[in-house]
């Protein structure tokens, strides 16, 4: 088990309370920050990064090596303090937590080299792991494990019980859990306190292998980390008994601490905690390297559609199935390209991959927070290229982690079907009309919205390219190819669909409603009023000088219509888009109710979004 | 147990099938629906509705009837067929399902008097009849059960497991679950497919009393709801074994039939049923009606503050603070007030309602999902007047339950505080950037933004009064008290602070920003340049009339500042409130990136909010 290397447990002992001090001394410094919620894993910490981890100090992205997630973020100070007497940066760095200045911030963020994603939002680290362990096991098929640590209070998130169901039912035996029962939360106990057995039942229940182990006992540990390594077909959880500000004098195991510095009280700590450090010297202990440097070489770089889209001008297919088209041609072109759903894949079309390799699709069941938890998980350090596919609107159960995920420099591509009322008689728990807010809000996403076959297929190749969240939204009923195969697209470029020399209108839609407005030109057209139609393929970044030249060119009046409520979608962009403008008007159309279920024509006619609305709209614009 | 009244097996047996019936006919003739999916449960909606339920079918909203949800929505069709058969409308109306003038929507909706929730975005019931069983409990004190109906697929959905853990945890023994676990899922099996003792050790590891049942036998359910309704101390689950497609031959227990209607197989289904009805003549059967009316009647109308805010000018206070004292006087005044928090309470102040009554506050732990299903369950049938607190941005983990708690119709209160970067040190995942976002996309919300102390306390009050979702959002550091303790506010009314008669530009800021935008304005007019700042009190409703009106008197100049995300916030907001009007230009500061740990000023002046940006922005929107 252990190599020749490693330190003894007196000395790993050492290191624990080596990284309390530190732990106490740089949140003392920024007067914020949570001491006792790192005591508690000080002996955790010791073992993992000094005894059982094999990882490279001096790359600490490198493929091979373990990982570590740090779901309870609030203890940041002692996962720096770790890597700072570890050896990647001075330990006297560690007084610069939470400066601005200092990427040691209040909680991990992937601005530091050895952080892979951002934590701090209670119970999104262990689908994270899973997702890492996952592709450790299935795709890079190499021997690096995956640790997770968690607080006994974030246990409580269903998050959490969707990552333990998932790392079972995948048999993830190369991940590990470890909670952190310090018995306490912020503002009283956690429901279960010390109830160590609990916890036990539960994992197992769920298909773990559950140790109880004294979480401040070296020995326990290190036992308990080797029966981990050496499970095989399950994943294993350490439940670790501990207690929340471990060994300092007349704050260990107290409520009213968490979250606090120790203030004046610092000083009598750091003195005790020096007292209990049997050898006072500098240590020079080196963690583990990995046995083998096994995991392969990759490349997400430049991928294609492995062949053109291939349909005919004014063919009615779903964007939905195109969607299904594109996966499988990316997926065709880089092995790395993998698809994740939560049941859904026959809606979505997602399963379509399945076609080109069936392992390169992940079923995650209805638990739609782990599956955008994995996906992080499997997208980053670039190990995968992940395209996560459900209803648009249950991708709000999951909005936390998308928010998150942006935290984490995460590049999932994100597929929302079924928007909008025109999905139909489902009604309107199933239709997503809240999707363009909510991406909208993830600071530097990607929003594609394409109106067809041909340009469904371009974005998701070039969302398999593009840095950041990206998100692709679909329609479930068929609409109009009109696009030719050889079309160009790009992020941030619209395309004007219908033009006169005349126009008095520039009306915006996107899917179903893109149709509905050029139905409405049409129709328009008749009676000798000229429109100019619109197609932003991207609503975030939308296509700001175009609408201003347009819409200039059309007299400043445009109308947008959308299949979303009438808060945070196409309207706001374009009103974004030319707020610095003088002399425009812009008229929204959009959902403002909770709809009802009904055939798609009675529902878009009945909230407002369908051609004959937009003739009305026309008609009162242009007396503004 | 059974009362004189109730059916035999036999006729329960016969209803079972004719439920069948019914849900195959309505199904067939909307052409969608999920037939198989009602198939499977229709014992067990035979035995509930005809046998174990006390309820007035006159009276569905009856207070002291037995509650049931039906948190697998898509099975709507056989719970309208259960109340169809009860007595509630003719059998006949079945077959407008999912039409678009009749209410029996594809899936259920409080459209219906018998539908208490909105359902069909999975995993969300148990959570909400965990808060109607609490307040059965703690604050009713009554009788009446409540029975929740989950499918198995769902189950994964981690949701239900923070459900589980509230109603084991609060010893929640007039809660009674169903796991109509037919095996297969949408898209494939379920992942536990028929391991029912997996189900039962998991649920009693999560400390429920759990029954397997065969859920097709009539026996066996009545024996097993006997069993719940006397288990004490604890929720009781019955883990039902069923089969989708039930008595539907060559379709029961097959894959592919999830969520269709069998087309040209329902008359040989329908003759199959019949033959399986050993009395095909009318029933008239009559459920149970409750055994004692002991539901007290409940006044939440009319709900005022115990005493006036009582604040100094100038005084620097924390709108989460204010909140606090807000919460208790709103629960002094009413007995039906309460408020739940996720273990966030000493943060968002909502722990000072404990000093009125201890009972009204509700620690939901750190199970947001849960936290806001809870509530929506304690709300509805206008019980409760709920208030739901934590950070701002930890909201965005139930938009889902959230955007269903508008098709619910609730009128839940959400009170987000820590909004945006002036929290400071704990860096981004703490921060709520994105929290406008979503409640402005949520239908019929009001969204209160209250500048300082004072108007905190009255938005509070408002929102216990106001129909529909409210959201408060409130800051973690102090802010300057601006209003005389008798300043009124009203929804969608908003306060000029600071006007002269050469005002060249209107300055819209909530909160930090406000303040940041009168230091602004004073610094201006020291170089004669004058602004008129606007404090919004509510952003949703926004006051138009007010924001045209000043922005007219100012030349169109509007600047909005926000400590929020630039997408879906306050400046998207007034873009919305001068759309259609010409001659406006807007300038939006807002955070445009992934902030960082750091003091409050030093952010506020990096992401550009501070008062150096406005008078920066004014200067350049001159130039307009």
């Amino acid at each position: 088990m252990p190599g020749q290397s490693q330190p003894d447990n007196k000395t790993l002992q050492d290191i624990a309370n080596r990284l309390r001090i530190y732990s106490v001394q740089s949140t003392n410094a920024c007067k914020s920050g949570h001491p006792t919620s790192c005591s508690s894993m000080a002996e955790i910490m010791s073992v993992l990064f000094f005894h059982t981890m094999r990882y490279k100090v001096s790359a600490p992205r490198d493929p091979s090596s373990d990982r570590f997630v740090l779901s309870k973020g609030h203890a940041a100070p002692i996962l720096y303090a770790a890597w700072a007497e570890a050896g990647l940066f001075p330990i006297s760095d560690l007084q610069n937590l939470r400066k601005f200045d200092s990427d040691l911030e209040g909680h991990p963020t992937p601005r530091l080299n050895f952080v892979d994603v951002g934590t701090g939002s209670l119970g999104q680290g262990l689908s994270i792991a899973a997702g890492m362990a996952f592709v450790g096991k299935k795709y890079d098929k190499a021997s690096y494990r995956v640790y997770c640590l968690i607080g006994d209070g974030e246990s409580a998130e269903g998050s959490i019980w969707e990552a333990i169901n998932f790392s079972s039912y995948y048999k993830l035996d190369n991940l590990c859990l470890i909670i952190d029962v310090n018995r306490l939360g912020q503002s009283e106990p956690a429901p279960l306190a010390h109830q160590l057995d609990v916890y036990q039942k539960r994992l197992e229940a769920f298909g773990w292998n559950a140790i109880i182990v004294d979480g401040h006992s070296i020995e326990e540990l290190v036992k308990g980390f080797h029966v981990a390594a050496t499970t095989k077909d399950k994943p294993t959880a350490l439940v670790a008994k501990t207690f929340k500000g471990k060994n300092f004098p007349n704050i260990e195991d107290l409520e009213n601490w968490h979250g606090k510095p120790l203030g004046d009280k610092a000083d009598a700590v750091v003195q005790h905690l020096k007292t209990l450090i049997k050898n006072q010297g500098p240590l020079s202990i080196h963690p583990q390297k990995p046995l083998k440097d096994d995991a392969p070489q990759v490349n997400i770089s430049n991928i294609k559609l492995s062949s053109p889209p291939n349909y005919k001008l004014g063919e009615s297919i779903a964007t939905r199935q195109a969607y299904g088209n594109a996966i499988a041609k990316v997926a065709e072109n880089n092995p790395r390209v993998i698809a994740l759903d939560g049941d859904m894949k026959n809606s979505t079309f997602s399963e379509k991959i399945k076609k080109v390799d069936p392992n390169r699709f992940v079923e995650c069941f209805i638990a739609e927070q782990n599956l955008v938890g994995v996906a992080i998980g499997a997208a980053c350090r670039d190990r995968t290229v992940a395209f996560v596919s459900t209803f648009a609107t249950f991708l709000t159960r999951a909005f936390d982690q998308i928010r998150m995920g942006a935290i984490s420099q995460t590049n999932v591509n994100f597929v929302g079907s079924h928007c909008g009322i025109s999905i139909g008689e489902d009604g309107p728990s199933q239709m997503g009309l809240e999707d363009l807010a909510l991406f909208r809000a993830v600071p530097g996403s990607t929003i594609f919205y394409p109106a067809d076959a041909v340009s469904v297929e371009r974005a998701v190749e070039i969302a398999a390219n593009t840095k950041g969240i990206c998100f692709i939204r679909t329609n479930r009923p068929p609409t109009n190819v009109i696009y030719a195969n050889d079309q160009v697209f790009e992020i941030g470029k619209g395309h004007i669909l219908k033009k006169s020399n005349n126009d008095k209108v520039l009306v915006i839609g996107a899917g179903v409603t893109l149709q509905e407005a050029l139905i409405a030109a049409n129709d328009l057209a008749k009676n000798g009023v000229n429109v100019r139609v619109f197609d932003p393929f991207t609503i975030k970044p939308i296509d700001k000088d175009a609408i201003i030249k347009h819409g200039r060119e059309v007299g400043g009046r445009i109308i947008t219509v959308e299949d979303h409520y009438s808060e945070g979608g196409i309207g706001d962009a374009v009103l974004s888009a030319v707020a610095e403008e003088r002399d425009f008007v812009v008229k929204k159309l959009a959902v403002t109710e909770v709809p009802r279920s009904g055939p798609t024509a009675v529902l878009l006619d009945t909230y407002g979004i369908s051609s004959k609305h937009v003739v009305k709209a026309v008609q009162e614009i242009l007396k503004l």
